[in-house]
């Protein structure tokens, strides 16, 4: 009886998100998940951090860039970055698993969650924004090359109302908001607090339970200055300041795992000087 | 055979709020329900204000206030006005009908929603703040005094996390989040957007399904200037920029229920200047 595997997957089309799929691997090994780690990355990704994701990860699969180029609609959000998202597709060729969970590069994992893989396809967690929606940061999904072939005719066919891989997801699986309680994961899994109507009451309530948490937006951990030595972090300056208090927390934390796993690299990658971003 | 009846529920404790609930109450009649609306008011609402209520609602019930007196936990989302909210609980002792739609004043209603009736008690739609949380502004609830006694016992008990009903309502019914899809009501029946991370696509995507608008927050629609001759809206200069283009036109069309509404009402009450809220 051939064994069923199971994997953690991520994306990184270039080095500024290489290194958030760095401490993205190293946090998934800090929790001792028993399940196979998988990065698909495109040709832009230097040799240099190719190296650094294979010390982590079980596989780095190379694959190609796929562009929604839906200028109009990106506009909207004023993330023209986003239509590369669609690259995401690709993870549904990984038909040697059985079973997979897509994590995006700017999320930390801080808690176990090999427990997702019981969740049917498509699982995922609300979005703050429209949460009728999910976010499509953190899914749980069948890989197939059939489900691929279907959802890459129907983006072409019908492009995506955000331009990205989220809109395209939220229609292709329509039914996510109305049909299985199921697949709705809890929001602690993949927790995306930027909200205006900033909710501390609940975060204090909940925050012992969050186990993922999604630095979505423009701004990315690896936007701001740490220094390792003194651990000081230096935030950038467009960070809202309503979310300090709370999200620093997380920023510094993903310092700290990116500092210890940069250590634990053999010396010929540490000594080489960090990719500026 | 007796009839079942149902109704639309809605809460104002001071003149203020009898305002939206006014509005609410007209937008529902717009709307063309066919079900009874009742509004539960406290002592402070002026006799002013009855009698406007008194022209739209099928019953004006006057209500002791209930405060949380919690003043620790609403510091934290700085609204320490929140705590007379746990008055709502009343609305379970509307024991004459055998189904209720409970609704924040500050919500409009822009759609017909007498579908609501056939959702289970507690239907609520998911909070922009923390989305495994439900908004308790629109909620579908089953009147009895068994579980008014029961909600009032554990306030008394554990109190409220948020110091408001909200918290105290989702401690309550904490299944929401993962037993029954069909206790998760649309976000299009109580659309709270004013996130951050503004997800505009979903707003264009699934604006013409908005159903109840509800203007969470501080600035309620009657904290705005409008001239009721030239149709002009003068906004309160702390109305977020990032919001301003889409809710605009839902503060707009409040004030166009309100200038209406107001005119329909009998001369000897139409002609008194309106309060200074
Ligand atoms: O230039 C890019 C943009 C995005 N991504 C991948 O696509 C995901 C989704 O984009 P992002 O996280 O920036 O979007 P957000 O979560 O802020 O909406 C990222 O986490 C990466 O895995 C990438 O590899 N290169
Ligand atoms: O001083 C108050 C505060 C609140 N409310 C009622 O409680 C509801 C909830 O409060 P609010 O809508 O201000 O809270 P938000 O929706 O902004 O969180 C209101 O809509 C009213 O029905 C009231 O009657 N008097
Ligand atoms: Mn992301
Ligand atoms: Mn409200």
């Amino acid at each position: 009886m051939s064994e069923k595997r199971e994997a953690f997957v991520t994306l990184a089309t270039n080095d500024s998100y290489a290194v958030g799929a760095f401490v993205l691997g190293n946090s998934l090994r800090n929790v001792k998940t028993t399940r196979e780690l998988v990065v698909l990355i495109t040709d832009e990704v230097t040799h240099h951090y190719r190296y650094r994701l294979r010390h982590v990860f079980d596989i780095v699969k190379l694959v190609d860039p796929f562009d929604s180029g839906d200028e109009k609609h990106l506009r909207l959000l004023g993330r023209p970055d986003l239509g590369i998202t669609l690259t995401k597709l690709h993870c549904w060729r990984l038909t040697e698993f059985s079973k997979a969970v897509f994590l995006d590069a700017d999320t930390l994992v801080i808690g176990n969650i090999d427990d997702l893989f019981t969740r049917p396809e498509l699982s995922a967690a609300p979005d703050v924004g429209w949460p009728d929606c999910f976010n499509s940061g953190v899914f749980v999904y069948k890989p197939s090359m059939q489900t691929y072939q279907t959802i890459v005719a129907f983006a072409l066919q019908f492009g995506s109302f955000d331009g990205g891989d989220q809109g395209l997801l939220n229609e292709f699986f329509n039914t996510w908001a109305t049909s299985d309680i199921n697949t709705h994961l809890p929001f602690t899994y993949n927790m995306t607090a930027t909200s205006a109507y900033w909710y501390a009451p609940a975060l204090n309530r909940f925050s012992k339970d969050i186990k993922v948490v999604h630095f979505i937006g423009a701004l990315k951990p690896w936007h701001h200055l740490y220094n390792k030595d003194t651990g000081h972090l230096d935030l950038n300056e467009k960070f809202q300041e309503g979310q300090q208090p709370f999200l620093t927390n997380y920023v510094q934390r993903w310092w700290e795992i990116y500092t210890a796993s940069v250590n634990k690299l053999p010396s010929e990658v540490s000594m080489q000087s960090p990719v500026v971003l």
